[in-house]
């Protein structure tokens, strides 16, 4: 058993990875300002009396320095979860990624903490040249600021396992999907019908296409990665072995709702907004060699997920 | 002719670009807080009447901006040049690396301003499993917080041409030695002959092996490579087509101090701190195949620096 810190661990990906830990058998410590995440996504990681909540800013360096005692291991997931937000306010980003990711760096060497796993994302990769895109693909050059705080973030772990002897688990998340679902194409999607059942907007000309993989399976191949790598830094591309288009995703979401006559309507281009990459598929050998399987496909977890929010959210 | 401004204009290589851009015909504004350039290194470049000089921190945004009207290119140069420093104070070089870098993107965004130029390192490829080390390398695991500061600079200018249109050029530096240089293996060890002659003292085994690259050369280049790469986003490794090894680099810098019989003491280790990248080799074809041509290889570049160090050091 270990004691656990994970910082955002009551938003999207956070409280579902929160939640496998838990079964794991380990103590669990989250440091949440609920700025995207909502504490109800604790409620049943709370009832098993293995989890402590602290209601913290990570760029609080000092209470998170005081909050990080005694752990085995931090799980640094907390991020600004909107990518589009970096297109007009551009310090959101540079604050909640890098400089948050380089406190909770300053707060574990403080307290002699030696072992962090990152979410970092598939987006370091940029446009890449090389589909599907393997781990030690180079040039790394992201288009978005989203993207540009995750690969400093990067930077910083590597530096700290370089100079100051810690070990890292980086994971490269293809776009996460599943309940607790709070942003992302079929949330979108689900609230545009919602308002409107007799057409849906896309942006981008639909052909835009990427790896999705379903938030159980990642916080499950999370777990797994940190038990089965055991470099000083590792790092895993996290996602299912295929993608889908946003077209598809639209087809998907349309028939989950039950609606019928749906006018999908494209407004152009290659690309949903400037900074979004337009196709993302990544190599995912490394993660399926070690043993891991994915329950879902990107089709399949597309799916899973249209139905599951619909549910949350109601039409 | 342009109005170029300059970050750190006043630093070591900073002061030199500014005598090369002046040369060639251009206005420049250098933006310097003189935390380690100095004023009399441009004596030169002010006597011609073509520079405007502005003491300010690029930490403060709001002088930044107003600094930063009517510009065609801005050469970010400014940065912490300590890259020991990190193993012990560890967010200097966020704050005058990856924030300052921010500062000046986002400046330009402010004033419409469309060019960039950055000196970023070769220590962003960390520890490379390739040598000579190609552009396109990867991972990028830089091991000193040094390093983790260059490449979220990139990845910043990265998503600013991504997501704002501007046009980037990335220079990765080699080891870059020359006059008026404040830091350094060659400047250490001039400083310990000239305490004590009698023994000179070498962080590491002294097989530490790396590409050096004379300042003007390096300056030259940098202006080069403006001119004659022409795609939104430019990245090219500046450096000699050799190595020298420290060893070879403390002997150098003996003969040319004229002492004899200096003795050679190793602390031991494949480095000189933690941090330090024991060997990097640069692949220079992108920068030699585009007509630049150096005028010191590495060794020769020791030399011609150890000799200018010394004058300007004194014994």
């Amino acid at each position: 058993m270990s004691r656990v810190f994970v910082t955002g661990g009551a938003g999207f990906i956070g409280s579902h990875l929160v939640d496998e830990l838990i079964k794991a058998g380990n103590d669990v410590i989250v440091y949440d300002n609920l700025s995207s995440g909502k504490i109800n996504f604790l409620d049943s990681a709370k009832s098993t009396g293995n989890l402590e909540f602290i209601n913290g800013d990570l760029l609080d360096l000092e209470k998170l320095k005081d909050s990080m005692g005694d752990i085995d291991i931090v799980y640094h997931l907390a991020a600004n979860p909107d990518i589009r937000l970096g297109t007009t306010i551009t310090d959101t980003d540079l604050k909640q990624g890098t400089v948050a990711t380089y406190n909770v760096l300053e707060s574990m060497r403080i307290n002699g903490c030696k072992n962090i796993a990152f979410a970092s994302s598939s987006v370091v990769y940029g446009e890449a040249k090389k589909m599907p895109t393997p781990e030690d693909y180079g040039p790394l050059f992201p288009i978005s600021l989203y993207g540009a705080s995750k690969l400093g973030s990067e930077g910083l772990i590597s530096a700290w396992v370089g100079t100051f002897g810690i070990k890292a688990w980086i994971f490269r998340f293809a776009n996460i999907i599943g309940t607790r679902g709070t942003h992302g194409v079929i949330f979108d999607f689900i609230h545009k019908l919602k308002k409107d059942p007799s057409r849906l907007e896309v942006l981008g000309n639909g052909l835009q296409e990427k790896s999705y993989m379903e938030v159980i399976d990642c916080s499950r191949a999370m777990i797994h990665v940190v038990e089965k790598f055991n470099e000083d830094l590792n790092y895993v591309n996290l996602g299912s072995s295929d993608t889908c288009s946003v077209s598809r995703i639209a087809e998907i979401v349309i028939e989950s709702t039950g609606y019928s006559n749906v006018k999908i309507e494209f407004t152009g281009g290659d690309r949903g907004w400037a900074g979004d990459v337009p196709k993302a598929m990544l190599e995912v050998n490394k993660l399926t060699e070690s043993g891991f399987n994915c329950n879902f496909q990107s089709d399949d977890a597309v799916r899973h997920t249209a139905k599951s929010l619909i549910e949350e959210i109601g039409l």
